[in-house]
């Protein structure tokens, strides 16, 4: 089983116009981007590397773009909010960095683009079925989407009906973004060890 | 079932000698600290109010200190590191927080106070006995130990034994600290929902 991760931020800038030193309140909440980075390729002492992780992006002032992180092409990947911060403003100022890079893509767009690569695509939300009862086939690709802090809106949500996309739910209570993502990985790793789901690209 | 969450953090600052700008590289990563309590304490749209966090502080220059969040008298509590860090920079100065407590106490000492309040001790470590196979009691009151980034030294690992710490893990793969809060209180929530163990202070 392969999976990758999207999550769609309304408001995260899609410019190098923000303050390294006030990521928060300058960036339209980038912050929650790089948390969710963070929470997808971290282990506690190696990088997840068979996950990719796409950040849709629509605040100002070029909106859309994606930023796709490709986990087997990812060299070095800090852990703090600030080098991680400076990685995601180089990107947008149009430098290279392995396993990075920046997509004149929408919302839209990118799940097209991802749908044609025979990505199944599951819906992270409240309402969705528990992820312990939900069966993944080791053959597939699995697209998990997620919202960022106000959730996907109609029109979004709508899409993704027309994708068919499965909703799911990682527990009892509401999550922050990148703790779902967190919980999310731990869900599926334990999946796959018990599908003995060992990977060529490195163990999870 | 009460329970409250205890890092130890061998490197974190004692006093408030920090970059607000610069937080990882100039407080001894106190930046994992905030990502922690951040981690205790915050669902998506509710702090987690039923839930008290201990951060002990081995670094520089007044070792040992302990910041004691007291979930349920927490009024504000921000979600960028930033602002966290601000807290604990006006705790450390010897100012005045709603919920926070600096107490001049060591590892072991507060162990030792905890213990006589009654609190059982599981300390979250790898080699543990998996944590959905455990069964936490309803009538009791449970001390979650972790390590920071290093995990904890055999000296503190004996401490541990003294007062029978049982050995959880989280799943099969090691995780970062705030990771594993994050994991925890879902592990938590889940069991507790099943055993309708709703508090009067609040829901989890």
């Amino acid at each position: 089983m392969k999976y990758s991760i999207l999550i769609n931020s309304y408001t995260g800038h899609t410019a190098a116009d923000f303050s390294l030193n006030n990521i928060a309140a300058t960036s339209g909440r980038l912050d929650l981007v790089i948390r969710c980075i963070i929470a997808t390729f971290y282990g506690n002492s190696h990088l997840r590397k068979n996950v990719d992780f796409y950040a849709v992006l629509n605040g100002p002032p070029n909106p859309p773009k994606v930023i796709r992180i490709n986990g087997r092409k990812i060299k070095v990947l800090p852990n703090t909010e600030k080098e991680m911060a400076r990685i995601l403003y180089d990107i947008l100022k149009g430098k290279e960095v392995s396993g990075f890079t920046l997509l004149n893509f929408s919302f839209s767009e990118i799940l097209k683009n991802l749908y044609l690569e025979k990505y199944k695509f599951i819906y992270i939300i409240e309402r969705g079925n528990d992820i312990s009862k939900v069966n993944f086939s080791e053959k597939e690709k699995y697209l998990f989407i997620l919202g960022d802090q106000k959730g996907l809106n109609k029109n979004d949500e709508n899409i993704l009906k027309k994708y068919n996309a499965k909703e799911v739910n990682l527990g009892p209570i509401s999550y922050l973004t990148s703790h779902c993502i967190v919980i999310l990985n731990n869900e599926l790793c334990k999946k796959m060890i018990v599908n003995n789901d060992i990977y060529a690209g490195g163990g999870i």
